[in-house]
C-alpha cells in the first residue's frame, strides 16, 4: 500500500509542528505518509517545541511504509532561507509551491495514494507567480480539471458541500444557479460512491431562504433555482431530497436521512459543521482525479513555533485521506 | 407568587394535548400555570389520547397556585363549535384570539406573571380580523409597543436574536441597517439585565459574510453596516464584540464568551440553535412590557389528536417564563 504525501505548507506557519505531531499520533497505524518538506527545518522545529522526532530522508517513495513506524520519512524540498515562525518570506515561496506540485505528480503517477496539504498563505506566494485563489484551484489546474473542483467539509457527524464558497453573501445570491447546484450534487454523488464507499448516496439539498421559502412567501429561489436542479438530478437517477428548511436539516435526526448536504452558501454549510465539531472538520476536494484533504484551518502565524498548535484537524485529514483511498485501514470512516 | 397564563392556541392543532402533558410534567414544581382554554375540549382530548387529567374550572386567578398540584386550572374560553384535530375552523378563530388578549391583559395587570402561547395558525385567523404577521406582532400591538418587539430563541446552550427574521435572504440583505442592529442589541441587553438576571450582559455581533467579510474581500457590509452599530453600542457602554466570523462563533468555546448572539438573518441564528438542540429551543419575545415565551414549533396538524406530540418545547417555554419572572424558582436558567 502506497503512503500519503503530506506537503510542507507555509514554513512560517504551524505546518511543520503539525507534521511532527501527526507522525507521533499515527506512527503505529496504517496511515503512513511521507512529508515533502525541508528535513533540517523539521528537525529544528522538533527541538524548538520539545517534540523530538526521528527523521529519515528518502529519495523515493517505495520503502517509506517500512520506515514510518520508526521515523518520519521526508522527501526533501530544501528551503533557500531559514523559515522564521510568523514571518513568511517570499524567498521560500517557490519551495512551498514545489511541495504541492510534487505531491500532486506523485499522486497522479500512483506512487502515493493521496495528498494532504498543510496550510498555505496565498498572499505570500503571489510574488512567486502563484495565480490561484487557493490550494483547491491550484490542484484543479495541476490535474487539468479547472472548474470541476468542489469543496466538501467532512466531520464525523456531517458532510457539507457549499455550492458558492468564498464570495460575499450578496454575490452568493447573485451567482447561485440551477446548473451550479446540479454540478455540485453530481460531483458529490460520484465522490461518495467512488471514494466514500457509499453505493447509493443520499443527498439533501438545502433551501436558500428561511423555511425553504415557505411556498414562495419568503423567497422564490427555491422554486426558480433549487427545485429545477432537484428535478434534473432525480431524472438522472440520483437520490436527492429537498429543498429542506435550512434550520432543521442539520439536527441529529435529520442528518440520519442523508450522506451529504448540498448547501447554497458558505455559512449555511460551515455553521452547522463547526458548531457540531470545531476540531475534526476536514476539507476534502472533490472533482479531482486524485484524493486530496487538508485541515480546516490556516497558517496560524500568531502561534507558529510555540508548540501550541493543535494537530487534531491535520490528523483527521490524514485519517480521512487514508480511508478514502483504502477503506477501513485507518478506521475513521 | 402569581401563575403563568397558557393560551389555547389553534384548537385544531397540538396545543391542547401539550397543555395536558405539560401539567403532568410540572404539577409538582414551582411553574404553576392557568390554561386559558375550553375545559370541555381539554377533558375530551385527555380521554382521546389516554392522558387522564383532572381539570378545575376557575373564574379568577387568585387560588390557582393551590389548585395546580392537584388539577389543571382552566379559565374558560368556550369554543363555539367542537374542534376537529387537523381541521381549523374559522368559527373558533375569535376564541383563539380572545385567549391571547385575555392572557395579555392579565399579565399587564399583574394577575399573571407572564404569558406562554400555544401555536396558532395565522391563516385560520385572518377571516376573524386578525391582521398581524404572527403572535409576536399581535402581542406588541396589544401592549402598545409595535415595532419594538424582538425575537430571541433560547436553548440551554445558546441565545440568539436574529435582526431580520421572516423575510427572504435577499430581503434580509436589503433591510439590514445599522439602526436595526443597534436596536436589537439594545433590547437584548435590557432584557438580559431585567429578566435573565445578567448584570453585565456580553453581546456577540455576527458578521454577515463568510469570514466576516475578510477585511472587505468577501463583502463590505461589516464595515458599512455592522461595525458602526458596534461602535455606537460601545459608546453607550454596552459590552459588545464582533463582527465575528459566523461559522466559528457558535462553537462551545466561543459560546462561553457571550450571553447572546445578535445575528444578521434567520438561519444564521436558527441553524446553530436547532443543530445544537432541536427540542429545547424556546421563543422569547423581547421588547414587550410583559414576559412572553412560546414553543419553537407550529400547530402540527398532521399529528394533532393522536397523542404523539412532544411537549418538550412547551415545557421548556413554561420553565423559562417561570425563571424569567422569578429566577431560580423553576430551575431552568
Amino acid at each position: 500500500m502506497q503512503p500519503l504525501a503530506l506537503t510542507m505548507g507555509d514554513p512560517a506557519g504551524i505546518g511543520g509542528e503539525l507534521t511532527l505531531r501527526a507522525w507521533h499520533a499515527l506512527r503505529a497505524r496504517a496511515c503512513d505518509f511521507v512529508a515533502l518538506d525541508d528535513p533540517q527545518r523539521l528537525a529544528e522545529i522538533g527541538k524548538q517545541i520539545g517534540c523530538d522526532t526521528p527523521i529519515r530522508v528518502v529519495t523515493g517513495i517505495a520503502a517509506t511504509g517500512s520506515i514510518f513506524p520508526d521515523a518520519l520519512p521526508v522527501l526533501p524540498i530544501p528551503l533557500p532561507v531559514p523559515a522564521v515562525p510568523g514571518h513568511p518570506d517570499k524567498a521560500n515561496a517557490r519551495a512551498v509551491i514545489e511541495a504541492i506540485e510534487r505531491a500532486t505528480a506523485l499522486a497522479q503517477s500512483g506512487a502515493v495514494r493521496g495528498v494532504v496539504t498543510n496550510p498555505i498563505n496565498k498572499a505570500a506566494l503571489y510574488d512567486a507567480g502563484f495565480a490561484y485563489p487557493g490550494h483547491t484551484e491550484f490542484l484543479a489546474a495541476l490535474t487539468g480539471v479547472s472548474g470541476k473542483e468542489i469543496m466538501m467539509l467532512a466531520s464525523p457527524q456531517l458532510r457539507v458541500v457549499p455550492v458558492t464558497v468564498h464570495v460575499s453573501l450578496r454575490d452568493a445570491l447573485a451567482s447561485l444557479t440551477t446548473d451550479r447546484i446540479a454540478a455540485a450534487a453530481r460531483t458529490t454523488h460520484d465522490a461518495l460512491r467512488r471514494n466514500f464507499g457509499i453505493a447509493q448516496p443520499r443527498l439533501a439539498i438545502a433551501g436558500l431562504n428561511p423555511h425553504a421559502g415557505e411556498q414562495g412567501a419568503l423567497g422564490d429561489e427555491e422554486r426558480r433555482i433549487v427545485e429545477p436542479a432537484i428535478a434534473a438530478l432525480r431524472h438522472e437517477g440520483i437520490d436527492v431530497s429537498g429543498p429542506w428548511p435550512p434550520d432543521t436539516m442539520f439536527t441529529a435526526a435529520a442528518r440520519k436521512r442523508y450522506d451529504a448536504a448540498i448547501c447554497m452558501y458558505h455559512d449555511q454549510a460551515l455553521i452547522p459543521l463547526k458548531t457540531l465539531d470545531m476540531d475534526h472538520g476536514v476539507n476534502v476536494t472533490l472533482g479531482l482525479p486524485i484524493v486530496r484533504t487538508s485541515p480546516d484551518h490556516g497558517t496560524a502565524y500568531d502561534i507558529a513555533g510555540k508548540g501550541m498548535a493543535d494537530p487534531t484537524s491535520l490528523i483527521a485529514a490524514i485519517e480521512l485521506a487514508a480511508d478514502l483511498t483504502s477503506p477501513a485501514q485507518c478506521g475513521r470512516g
